[in-house]
């Protein structure tokens, strides 16, 4: 893109966000439902689309779960369309008042939640995130920026359409959603840090690490999801074979499934035959360090198997001396995801879940619990691993930000210094309308 | 520093992070004010410190306003000590409850805050921000790396040993707080993203934006503060003629003073020349486009005085032919600070406050306002004028993040996926003890 076609994708876009942003519930979720309504209508045309990509990928010899996640059947654009529909029924982010004081009498502050402005998505291969993060970008009063991958780029475009009628339809200005086609625009978008006021990258590890170290935009997502499960002394044997083998096992390509186990040494003998018979038989691997190896017969492990994610059928093993090897193994090698303590010990689990330092600290419980849906946000924007604005399963308040409104009766300061008034900050009811 | 070090240097930090994390509030409210006995205690030996600082200040001829800021006084060391008083008397920001659901029978979901880990801080000549942000970071459980200006040198060693002794007979581990002092540990702080998790500066604009441009870890702070004042149709003309001269004139050295007026159309013939002699009276200059210049006798002004933070006696004037267009040149030359509209006009008012995309957005009072201990923080990190964590004032939430406490008894999701149980996403209380 040149610098004027910049300027005027940043004016329009700009001028889409405001609009959105100050526009009642009522008018984001009405769009919603017409957006569903307008799926259905582009069904035909999203799966003939669809069915392109899908021939052209299967040409190019693509893996088989890439065309899995390609793939769009009827059953699919319907879970979408439901989606929608539920997205309309959440409580709108916006408008929220979380801070109310008078300041001094007839000076009255107010901290509202709003919009972030202009979101950019970049997604590889499924063409559900373009729907779903577009979706939670209107519901939130956010312009959208969507760069999807070149083997879905016909059914992005088909979806893309149905975007654009319900926009015509809905009178919203249509320049609140773009679909950026050309290879070039992913080196672009990094580079609109005027523009866009964060990255979410949907996709791979070294696709997000990408995303994260190549521009000053503030990214939201994680790269890594290596998650433990440290089984303490003592603990109840069944349920930590249970939780170890779900978090390991219900399914293997998942940023929440666990990468390591760690054992307490005094139940390691007990508890390690048991577990790596229950997890030989799902099919995992397992790499042990010296210790596990003497007790069960698997692998070795090396420095680097702490530090991996495998999103496959194995896990790494350690057996720990205490609580606290297991907790510095965790902060130091995790990746500040999820980490689960199985122990029947209150102080070890208060520990445990104070000391690791973490998105998610789990007890007794499967770390694969760790999802926005399942936490009860209603809907997931992605999950975060850095610190700041938004950590662990993110819902529409990640997609928001606040402001302070102030409102007053001419109040200065040079009035406040004279001694004119006085600061109170008293309480106030947060409904300023 | 080589890389043994700073290895040396992560560990014991976030060793200390972690112990600060976990300790009940007392221990750190105590903490607080056996620092404000430490620097009683060394007060004499502070001051000594400081007057060689001045003395070295004044042979190389510093600037006056500069000299002024790196003196420290009895007086000053006073206030110091209050502060610290009253920092201990503030509300925990940790352990805060901010999201309790059982998600099933038995699976309980808290979001408690907690510290974001290791802070750095940059700051220029001024020593109480030694004492200021370190206070900040004790009171919320966070570790901090200090790195002042080589001009207070001895004064900032000389606190630091305050803050030592403190640590010693209050058994904190000493790493809690590092202070920083040959030059290259500037860009070195810049580079640790494996240990600082955010860096606050404090200092001028270029120093700001420096640091922001040359480290990938999350800066929180501003850059610029082009704060502006819009005097809308209809207003109370007295109400806007103080209200303006206040904003600008109050204090001309800070980010919360405004930088434009705005006026429309219909009311500048009055308003202005009245504003002007206001203005003018307290040694403002004006720097007015064309429109402005017709009305009142002033300096012209270019594209960059719209963009430009004064600092000073000076305040840039345009004319506007409606809200639109207030609304379209704050958005657009704007920094995202604070901005005021002078209006009685309630839909004007309304359209203000939600299409002008800044952290602080005002109706009928100064800019100055603007402010954490005037907003009823109590204390203040910082202003910040990025989207992401904190916007606007930050007081010790900026500080904090939250983790997500998940206790369950075996809970899997295979089970779930089975039907055993159901997600019911039931509020429960806040408290789990």
């Amino acid at each position: 893109m040149g610098i004027n076609k910049i300027n005027e994708l940043e004016q329009a876009t700009r001028k889409a966000f405001l609009y959105l942003s100050s526009t009642p519930e009522t008018v984001r979720n009405k769009a919603l439902l017409a957006l569903g309504e307008s799926i259905r209508m582009h069904q035909q045309n999203i799966l003939e689309a669809n069915q392109q990509d899908v021939a052209k990928s299967l040409e190019a010899g693509i893996a088989k779960p890439l065309i899995n996640r390609l793939t769009l059947t009827p059953e699919k654009c319907e879970r979408m369309i439901s989606g929608l529909n539920a997205l309309s029924q959440l409580p709108d982010p916006l408008g929220q008042v979380q801070y109310a004081k008078e300041l001094t009498d007839g000076l009255r502050l107010y901290r509202v939640t709003c919009p972030i402005g202009v979101i950019g998505v970049i997604f590889e291969s499924r063409p559900d995130a373009l729907m779903q993060i577009s979706s939670l970008c209107l519901k939130s009063g956010n312009a959208v920026l969507l760069k999807g991958g070149k083997e879905a780029s016909e059914t992005n475009a088909a979806l893309y359409r149905a975007i654009m009628d319900m926009s015509r339809s809905e009178h919203i200005p249509p320049a609140w959603c773009h679909l950026l086609r050309t290879r070039e625009d992913v080196a672009e978008i990094l580079k609109l840090d005027n523009l866009i006021d964060m990255i979410i990258p949907r996709g791979s590890n070294s696709f997000v690490r990408f995303i994260m170290e190549n521009s000053s935009i503030p990214v939201l997502g994680h790269a890594d999801g290596i998650c433990h499960v440290y089984v303490d002394e003592p603990c109840d044997l069944d349920l930590a074979v249970k939780v170890t083998v779900d978090s390991k096992a219900e399914n293997l390509s998942v940023c929440n499934a666990a990468e390591t186990l760690l054992v307490h040494r005094k139940i390691a003998s007990t508890f390690l035959p048991v577990a790596a018979a229950a997890l030989q038989a799902k099919g995992i691997s397992l790499y042990g360090d010296e210790q596990v190896r003497e007790m069960i017969t698997c692998e070795p492990a090396t420095e680097k198997d702490w530090l991996t994610e495998y999103l496959d059928a194995a896990l790494s093993v350690k057996v720990v001396k205490d609580i606290e090897e297991a907790i510095y193994h965790i902060n130091h090698y995790g990746s500040g995801h999820t980490d689960c303590i199985i122990s029947s010990d209150d102080d070890h689990v208060q520990r445990f879940m104070s000391l690791v330092d973490s998105a998610g600290v789990f007890h007794n419980c499967s770390t694969r619990f760790s999802d926005g849906y399942l936490y009860g946000f209603g809907a997931e924007v992605g999950i975060a691993t850095g610190k700041l604005h938004a950590r662990g399963p993110m819902g529409l308040e990640g997609l928001c930000t606040y402001k302070y409104k102030l409102f007053g009766h001419g109040h200065t300061l040079g009035e406040l210094h004279e001694g004119k008034f006085a600061m109170t900050h008293r309480e106030i009811e947060a409904d300023w309308s």
